[in-house]
């Protein structure tokens, strides 16, 4: 398959830059409503470790939703997948992410997938660690072995932001709790998965976490089993089917990539034997997907013959 | 119409105790869930003063969701109609009282009305006082003023019980404190509220409490407007509609008198210019009404023509 | 009680007519959109034969979902109690009356009273006639019987309209005759409902129905018990409940007795022990309701001292 | 990509074929209920035109749901992708295939998606054709030309026999009329849709039907572009997300190709570049999908490496 051309990218990220026009930062946490709405970064890290960057790569950002699919991957090697999908369901759903209705209407009540928030809380509480502080150390040291760095932390005014004003979420854990969902203190595992959604990356170091999943589980460079085989394709599959919130029917059809969007306006792609990718650009479409990101990802997918479909 | 007489009231009382056998104490509620199923217990105050009573009518229980009407009044007297009604509605629902779905559904999100939780957490949450404690004096002294007894108070250790499993009311309020339908801190107003739940009387008091609801809102004894007459004919509505959780309905048509249960097994009923009644039996049915109380409202309100419909 | 005057009635239909500027005539049957919203008309029939009257009481108007009161009548006389209630339930809701998704998520599928579209149709389902003929005219016969009156009839071009337009009606017997609710051809059911809502009276007509329900179930003349005082008890419950569409709770605080309205703009309301009142006035709100005709019973409820509660 | 070969395909038929004691076959359409749930067939079609096969691989069942996925291809090539999904969306979802409530709660009423049945019947009611027999046609026709066979037609006493029990369907119809989704006759488009989930195949001729998707939509022999590639593609992503009922998540992570099932027991696949496949067996499981084909194709799968994931 044909390689990415960093010149390529470059006028690809400059083109698509006015697209943040059409969208909005996020503003319901606090902390992400200052974001500036005209950074707009891409990377593409090959599996031959030939890495592309355009726009404001070193630019750091939360990856927020995209920690859903890192704790997924956690939580399998912790407990295997019958342990994990008692707990939550496999199936994409319509519903927007945060909704708590299907928690009641279905008998047992179960989040749908890993990817709305009910199934991520539900995640997160299988980390291994006794308190919040082991919890969220898990899935730290599981980013510093994907992408061999351990610089990798979170960002503390974003995760506190996020805590305080988690009202959503907290109704989300508490019904599950009184439902035998998830387990222990409601606060820590807030307190855990705030902190998930706060880790800082850059678009070269997401890419590198991309790239594991499109090397099926194995670090590009040494070849090792990071994420065994199964789990990450577990993992690809949830973002392929379910990982773009609910325009992920949309963005299959005109991108067919899997891929998890963040709130942040992060993306990060999987394309399959060829390389890992991240975009990101702070301005959100309705859905909650960073509208220069899916543009970016369009015209990228189209060019290479990127999509699974 | 004529009066309840305290031999039959007995004979009644005795008969129905066997109902008990039908239903189940509330398990739900670790502290409610010791109470002994075999009590049976009522009491009917005349607007006149006459008050019979029959089994055991001293026998204190907590009670539970009757507060849910005492508090509106309350709110009603803090704030007025207008107010209160822009942030709970007017309509009975099918919905059983724990549901959340609604407040999701519904836009704008506003519980349906103030019998059910989440209705009844946004009533609570109107008390005028600062602290939690200052609110539930509120509610307290209320309750002092309604019976002229300043001994009323509240069960520590149901109260204490309630609110560490309150994991459902929890997630109601976080979930209407994201929409701006109750503010200030969650954790207060469910100690408020699992207190006011756990206020603890006799038969012969809530039917004294009854007796303002049935008298327009003034005391029986002095005259005196308790409740503003407007109010006390809304409280009569919402329990004549809504007060029996999801048997309202059926209630309505075989009894047909305003009414509230509790699930610690207590119903408070209202007969119009007529008197005030309490009932109190632990075994409840699948909607969380006691067995017993029912039956033996049934039975009255047959002999006694005190249907309204 | 103090009777209703004739000059009071006048002014005060004289007074209210102004309020039909807030609502607008419904527009979802084409014959319907036809009518002249300035139309005002009001009766009350005292128990004791004394009928006052103002407006255009002579005017005649489609009955709409007032029949559906009446085939409940003629069900339960029919079948009984628990078989009618084996087939609708009997709790007030705050859904729409055409709302159809309740019976997609409750489980046994049973429409939750008989006052939302879907519980109608299951009791005109239950009409004992073999034809769709024979059951309108054992509908048509018991409003000859109430009102002693053979020359009552229903609107030809009113029933067409509504039953070729009838697709949300369509689509909830369908899905009733798939879950066994209903039985027998659709689309003959169709065509009774269609003509039981086109039944015309005029308010005086209408009010002398309404005297028997507030006379449990006596001809106001004969004293002839034409409804089982229990059915008619049935009947005033459900029209108290939920007899005013989704406004049935407001309803029940601001006029406080038993009422049916329907969509032509007419209300039927039941004054126990008194007598019986039609209003009529096609402006509707958006809830369904006569907006003139709530406004009318609300002042001679508050006049007359009316409310049940 | 390794070819699938004929011993080892019969070898896995023969194996698979005791699963179907985990099954049943489907009952609510009686004509489907008389299928012998032994029958077990398979066929591979290369795009190099190797065809393998193994089990009853002549034996002919009507093709159901599958036929959403032509009716698709055939609207989009009417009417071009933007008027299409303005009648039906492209999100997944975890509801049940049947289900209307979605229906009802959301705004635009709109289906979710083509794969679910009030999807797919908005998307029939874009045939061209002016009658119900045009309509057909033009499906049938669009068979002929994608396998060069014009024998292909649908079996008369199933296509009646569904006609005769879609109660469910008129349901979804009528509420879909009543919103604007459909236009025109409800029968006719039933008429229609009961023909086109009759049409009859055997797994040899659906394998070439499923090669032009997998050969994007290029007929393998002559080269010729039989649907436009971009559509070809949305079916493709269409029964990647969401094709398996609400087994889809699971599919996907299991089997990992998109293929659509129907309630006959059958599953069509899409392996991309490489080739189609048809699975045959009538024991369901609980979601309607054959509980052999599922197996089948989870064995074949792992053994090929076909998942896109």
């Amino acid at each position: 398959m044909e390689k990415v051309a960093e010149r390529q990218l470059e006028k690809w990220v400059d083109h698509t830059r006015i697209y943040a026009n059409n969208g909005k930062v996020a503003d319901y946490i606090p902390a992400l409503k200052r974001q500036n709405p005209e950074i707009n970064a891409a990377a593409f890290l090959h599996l031959d470790g030939e890495c592309v960057q355009a726009g404001e790569a070193d630019y750091l950002f939360t990856i927020q939703s995209v920690s859903k699919v890192l704790a997924l991957a956690v939580a399998l090697m912790n407990h295997g997948e019958e342990a994990v999908f008692s707990r939550v369901g496999k199936e994409p759903t319509s519903d927007p992410f945060y909704s708590i209705s299907k928690l009641e209407v279905e008998k047992p009540s179960k989040p749908i997938n890993p990817m709305i928030n009910a199934g991520a809380l539900a995640v997160t509480n299988m980390m291994s660690g006794k308190t919040s502080d082991d919890m969220l150390q898990e899935i730290l040291e599981f980013v510093h072995q994907l992408i061999a760095d351990d610089t990798v932390d979170y960002d503390r005014e974003v995760a506190k932001s996020e805590y305080d004003s988690a009202f959503l979420n907290r109704s989300l854990c508490y019904f599950m709790k009184q439902n035998g969902i998830i387990t222990g203190s409601v606060e820590e595992l807030l307190d855990v998965y705030t902190k998930q959604c706060a880790i800082q990356m850059n678009v070269k170091q997401l890419a590198k976490v991309a790239a594991v999943f499109a090397n099926e589980g194995k670090d590009i460079e040494t070849g090792e089993q990071v994420i065994p085989r199964h789990y990450a394709r577990i993992c690809n599959t949830f973002m392929g089917t379910c990982g773009m919130y609910n325009q992920s029917g949309s963005f299959a059809i005109n991108v067919g990539i899997p891929a998890k969007s963040g709130v942040s306006g992060v993306i990060m792609g999987v394309v399959k034997d060829v390389g890992g990718v991240a975009v990101f650009g702070p301005a959100l479409d309705n859905t909650g997907n960073s509208v220069v990101g899916v543009k970016l990802l369009e015209i990228m997918s189209r060019s290479y013959q990127w999509s699974i479909f």
